[in-house]
This record gives C-alpha cells, structure tokens and sequence, in this order.
C-alpha cells in the first residue's frame, strides 16, 4: 500500500530522485530555533510551523520568503497546541477539534503562500500529532481529511498498516519518510525525540547511505531491517530543533548526491 | 470617495437593500459570547472571529455551519492578538506584523469556508483593529494591502478620510456600515465600546429608522448629522456581545423590513 | 485513612458541621462563567480558579474580594495548562512540570490573599489534574508535594486508596468532598462532568439529603452506596459552571441547613 | 531624592561595593534565551522572568535553582503579557489589571523561593512595563503599590523625577542600575533595546569603568553626563538575551573587580 503509493507519488512527478526535506521556522517571537537560513540552502522541501507548537505568522512569512528565494518547494507542518511541549505532549483532543485546528493552522500558511505567489507542496504531521494519529485510528481519519481539503500529499514516517489505506480512502498520496537523526524501534516505527539516541554525524551519514542504497538500516537494537523503498526514490526529513541540525543535513545532503549519482537519479 | 464607493458596491450587486451583519462566533472553549443560535435567524451577514481576540478552530467550523443552515453570508473578523483584552486593548504592532497576523486570521477561515464549500464574502476588522488603522496610515496600509490578498469587499464604519483612497489602491471595495448600538462622536466617528452610552431597545429603533429613512443620526451629544448614504441601501452592524444583543438584532430586523419596504429594495 | 483524616480535620477545628464550598472565578477576560456574585452569598468556601484552567489575574483579585465581603474562606483551585477544554482534557505532563506549575498557580493567589489581608485556607486540584492525580501516582505525590509548601488542607473527592497515605507522607489534612451535581460510578469514584449525567434540582435535594442523614447516595446505575463519612460533618461541593448552578447551590444550602438543625450541627 | 535613596539603601546593607544583576530564565519551553549557566557564576543578582514576556513555571524553578547553587540573590523580574513580543510592546492595560498581574507573577516567583527555601531579595520591572511606568503616572503608583507587598526594593535605571517620590509612598527601597549595553539618551533615560547601538566589548568596559571611577557615561550622541551616584557604590544590570552577554557579563565583572578594589569596596 505504502509502497505503492510512494511509487505512484515517484510517477505522478514527484521523488524522482532521494530528496531531504527539513521542519522550519519553529522560532517563537523573539526565540529562535534552527539555523533556518544556513539549512534552508541544504533542502528540497522545508515544513512550515504553523504557530500551534511552533512558529508564529511573522516566522511563518519569513520562512516562506526564505524558501521561495531558495526555490525550496513549502509544505504546512502542523502540531498539536502546545507551544510550552513544542507539541511532543500527549493531549486528549476531541476529533471535532482535531478536525478544525488542521483546517485553521494549514488556511493560514496556505494563504501567506498566496500572497508570496507559491502553491502549497504537502502537508506534514509534526511531532506528537503524528504519534497521536498512529495510536488512534478517528484522529488519523480526521487529520487526513482536513489534509484532503488542500488536494496536497502528505508526507510522514512509515505509519500503521491503516496509514496507506486511509490516504486512499481520502484520495490523499502519502510519501514516506527516511529519518537518520531519530531511531527506529523493531517494530520499525520512528521513536520520538525524546526516546531516540542523539546521532552523531557518522551515524547520519551510514544510516543515509545504508537506507539510500540498500534499502536497510539499523533499530535501537543495532538489528538491520529493510526499510521497504524496493529501490525507488524517496524522502529524508531532518529536524531543525537539533543542535547538530547543520552538519546532520549537510553529511544528509552528500550521502544524497552520491546516491543520486550511483543510482543516475536526477 | 466612500459614498462612491457604496454604490459601487450596489451596483456590483451588494447592497441593493439594507442589510444587517453581525460580529458572530466570539465565544472561546467552553465559554459563550453571544446568542448566536437565536441571532443567526435575523441576519444577513456573519462576521466571524478567527481566534485572535475571540473564537476559536473549533467555534469558527461551527458558527460557519450554523451561518451555512441559515443562509447568512460570511466575512472574517480578524482581530488583535488579545484574548484577555477581546481585541479592544490598543497595542503597538509592527506592520510585518500586522500583515502576517490578518493574512493568519483570514487564512484560516478561509481553509475551514472552502471545506464547507461556501465563500469568504467580506472581511471586517475588529474593535481596536479597526481603531489602530484609523490612527496610523502604515497600519491602515498593512490591513489592506492583507485584505487584497482574498479580493473580497472590506467592512467597517467610517473611518478617516485615507480609508477610501486606500481602498482604492488595493482595488477593494469598501461597505459601509452603520451602528445603532454604539454612539458615534462629533465627528462622525464610532465610539469604542467602552465609551459608548448603552442602547435601549427604542434608542436602536430609533437610530435605524433616522438612519433609513433620514440619513441621520444623533451624535453623542444629541446633535443630529447626516451619515452620507445619500438614498442608496447600505448595511447596518449588530454586535452580539451586548447582554441585549437578541433584542437589538430584533428591533433593528424589524426597523429594517420597514425602510426597506418604503423604499421598494428588495 | 481518609476517614480518620476527616476527623482529625474536624477536630482541628474545622468542618465541624456540614458546609459547602463552590468552584469559582472561572471567568476569563470578557467572559464569565458562574453567577458568582449571587453564588457567593450561599457559601462557606471559595475554591478560586488560578489562570491556567480559568480565570485571570483580575477575575482572581475580584473573586477574592467578593469572597472577603461575604466573609467566605478562600482556596486555590489550581488545573492543567489549558483554557481551551477548561483544564478537563488529559495531557501528559512531566512531573516536574506539575510541581513548577502548582507553586505558581497557588502562589499566585496567595500573593493576592496576602494583599487582600485573608489567608489561604485550602487547595482544591481542578478537574482533570485531580483525576490525573488518581490515574498516576507520581503525579499525585508531586502535586501533594507542592501542596505542602502552603500548610493548609487539601479538597478533593474520595480518591485512590493512596491519597490518604500520600496527604500522611507530606503532613497535609485531605478533606473529602461530596458532590451532588455530579455521578458516582460503581467504584464510589466522581465521574468527569463530561460523563456525568445533568442532575436536576430534585436530584440534588434528594442526594443532599441522603448523603448527609444516611452516608448513602446512589451511583449512576442506581445503586446506593455508603459515603463513608461515619456520622461526621463533612463538605459538599458545588460546580459554578453548569447552567443551573445558581438552583443547584440554593437547594443545597436548604439541605445543609435541615442536616446541621436535625444533627445540631453549628 | 533616589541619591538619598540609594543611600539610604547602601546604608541598609545593600550595595556596600559595586554589584552586578542580570535578567534571566528568559527561555520559554523548549526555547532557550541566554547562556544562564554561565552568567550565573558572573552574578550577585539575578532577575528572573516570571512567565509573562518569557520563563515558564519549569524553567522559573530551575534558574532559582541555579542561582542557589552560586549564592545569587534572586529578584523576580515581571513584564507586560506577551511573550511574542518578549514584553517590549506598548500595550494598553488597565491600572487594575496591571495591579492583579504584578501580584500573579511575583506571588508566583515567590512561592517557588518558599519552596526552595531562599528569599526574594527585589522585583525588577522588566522592558516596556518599565518604560510604562516612567510614561504614565497611575501605571507606576500601581506597580509599585502591588510591589509594596512584598517587602522588597524595587531595581530599576533612574526613571522620572517621580520614581522616587513614589517608592517613598509606598515605603519602597528604589535601586538605581546603569547599564552598558544600552544607551542613555540626551534626557539621561535609558533607551529601548531595539533603539539602542549594538555596544561593543570595548563600549562595555569603558562605560563600566567611566561609571565607576567618574560617574559620568556618554550619552547616544556622544555627550557625557553625569549619572548621579555620587561616589557611593550602586549596581551595574546586564541583559542575558543580547548574542554577546557573556562576553559582556565577563569584561563588567572585571571592570566591576578593578573599581571595587580602587575605591576599597568589599
């Protein structure tokens, strides 16, 4: 299902080659968070926060502006409410609210993108919202339904067997996501932020070359597993938040040259 | 120029009679504003908060469905970031920020109208939101020039003499409105909530049909003016956080049926 | 335990007839919630909301006020970090979080207190935080812990059989609560307002009564069960929230009043 | 008036030698300000955001707890509400509203030193609440009113002829600070941080030192004047959210070293 999905999304146009997007502009007012401006010449598609865990409109503007002048592609990077947790907090949220607050944070970059004159690329869960839609099957039925208002994909980490079904019920293309930076647990799921090993840059760049060419990459368990791309182009994702975040995404880009290179994707 | 422009405006096909609107969804979370169930039935317009001085996702996606059941066009009604304060506070706002913050606001009502499949008709700025651009001309620009981004008609009372021209830089179409349940000062201008003498039931019935009939009304010291409609139809405001606001939008609907009769709009 | 608690409570001087206290000032900035100013009035205690689940500084100081001018005894009621679902939404917090969150609430009402010339007299957790107190063990000696810092009783329904243990712990005095306008559920546990079903006026009076004449009230299959305040006085609390709050609270005090005069409680 | 204040205070105990405070806990969540870890070991006071224009709960506890740990006074250091404008925004606020807020936070601050078992040594207004208060008359009687509570002196850079008269009324010790990294005006008055020139390392030890030995300072046109303390010994204030506040912090404390040992303080 994924996988099929991640094939049409390559033949529909996109991820013709191994692409890296990036979480940005998950400043606060006057708090800063990545180095947005060094990163942003590192990237393909930056994920936009949208004020709830992160952001704010004048980071938001300021990030669009920055992507466009890269020629970065912009996707709506969503959270939970909760700017004090940066939306890792578990909160119960009720699907009626769930449903509105996806529509209210993606509208509003959607129209600052109208205004800079660039279409909206994707959509991307953060954080705890993308665990949240994992456990509980009405939240991921209603967070992709907000998504299909915006006729956009929908990036993510490889979710449930319930992920690929639902993007189809919605008429929503998923693309999944390779993460270096995190880990995975044996069940090879992304663990979050908060229970994943801090990466060193060599740890990035052989899971980015291990995933890249041969499909597999290490658990928290040190045991390799296939990561099920078949061989297809696909998507990194780096986070910004993370103090190495730099030198995570400049190692991520060279191991995506030399892979694009290898595999004459261009 | 604003006179002009309100016909323009009815010759575009809005206000070919006189009409009512009505600041709607200012509740937030488990607390109420106004009587908006009861107030929706004698409306023609809804001006809904977008989370910035009231409302929130949730509220909105409501208030837009039961404004949708009802037939009653909808405008957005950005305001200042002040929850504590309902927009009504002055606070001093750079302009990139002002501009990313209506962009915001609409945004995100705009993503929730297009999920429902009804259009934005109008924007109207809120309280102090509309006071702020009618001291400072930067402010004033930064609003409009935000507006323009949706091309709908902008709402509000008379402002200074700038707002007609400004409107027309943006190629906006400005309505203006008249209030029956504030009191407008010497020159012409609205009072602020706070300052304003509070309305009877016979003071709203009485300002409408002065104002219908007459293009007149009384000024806070009980000196008549004219209002400057000069015959055309236009639009009257209702707020629906006054504790009488049920039996203003009445008395005002039905003072409405009657000018409106007399002078054969329909 | 919670019991004996109870009677040392009532002979320290406290609760030595039945009274009642009310969850109050839960307005917030423009919006008011309870009818506070006629509530008052039949009270004992005020538990003050603390601007985290509810109320602001001001709402808070005025509450205080009304509180001193009809000479009823005030405490904190401290919730979770969420107006939106008014502190009744689970979200997971780091204990150490809670602690922080705790001493700011209720310091910030002592502050007040102590400017006002009244003392603290108790702390009430809102909502859900005290259900979360009894779901997790570390979150409930975490909060008891805070608690502590401020010397005076803590208000609460029956809990787990640890809060008695944990109040010992730190040398707080638990004084059990009775509700009337919420449920029981089978386990003698207070049901979220959420899943409670709406009492009417009769209820109340027939639960007031029950539970203060025979220690017995029934659970929401409409099975009686023991209380367990053993022929002691103890307190009954009232929700300002619910739509009859004003009726709910008046019928009360007429029980409370039967009970003290038949038991010669004074 | 503040001379014979300040001297008054130094003859109290305070300020027997030059002394240094700093601003700090100005993170929020996830988002750190300053290098607190490192300014603290630089310190004799530090000012601690109490969670209106940055701090949180947690991150209040933890800076307390740093401070402990080298012997660092602590003042609490309350602002406007608005943490996206990191309290440097004009904003309108009622003096009773400002009076429930000052209360909120230091009460809040203060609770959290019982807790700790240390006591609070100042409050210190921070940015716009302070400037604020120099522009308006009323604001500054309720700050300092709401400050009156707590016992303590009131820090500060020299305001209006007023100042001083007002902390007389209300039996309030003033503290008079200089600053290095801002500039003074023509007036003598401290100038806004997004007004003020960038200072250099250099800029700082000349200013500390011409404080210091001449008690004079050059204003932002170049002019000396003089500051006014007179040959007594008075407290220099760094801000922990400039890029350079460490090297700033480090190069005062060495001026500050070489004044105090010149003059004999200790």
């Amino acid at each position: 299902m994924i996988a099929s999905l991640t094939s049409n999304f390559t033949m529909a146009g996109y991820c013709k080659k191994v692409e890296i997007n990036c979480d940005m502009g998950e400043g606060f007012g006057k708090w800063k968070m990545g180095p947005d401006e060094d990163l942003m010449k590192l990237m393909d598609y930056a994920n936009i926060a949208c004020g709830f865990h992160a952001g704010d409109p004048t980071t938001m503007i300021k990030t669009i502006r920055l992507a466009k002048e890269h020629g970065v592609k912009i996707g709506a990077h969503p959270g939970l409410q909760d700017l004090f947790g940066f939306g890792r907090r578990k909160m119960e949220i009720h699907p009626d609210d769930m449903y509105a607050m996806i529509l209210y944070q993606v509208g509003a970059l959607k129209a600052m993108l109208d205004a800079e004159g660039v279409p909206l690329n994707h959509i991307k869960p953060h954080g705890e919202l993308f665990f949240y839609m994992q456990r509980d099957l009405e939240i991921m039925d209603t967070v992709l339904r907000a998504c299909s208002i915006f006729k956009v994909p929908v990036f993510g980490s490889k979710g449930t067997e319930h992920q690929g079904a639902m993007c189809e019920k919605y008429g929503l293309v998923f693309v999944e996501e390779a993460y270096t930076d995190l880990q995975y647990n044996k069940h090879k799921k992304l663990l979050p932020a908060s229970e994943s090993k801090m990466a060193t840059v060599e740890d990035i760049y052989a899971r980015t070359m291990s995933i890249g060419l041969e499909d597999e990459v290490e658990d928290n368990d040190g045991v390799k597993f296939t990561v099920g791309f078949n061989g297809q182009p696909f998507m990194f994702c780096i986070h910004s938040d993370m103090p190495t975040a730099l030198e995570n995404a400049k190692i991520c880009r060279k191991g995506v040259h030399e892979i694009n290179s290898m595999r004459g994707w261009k």
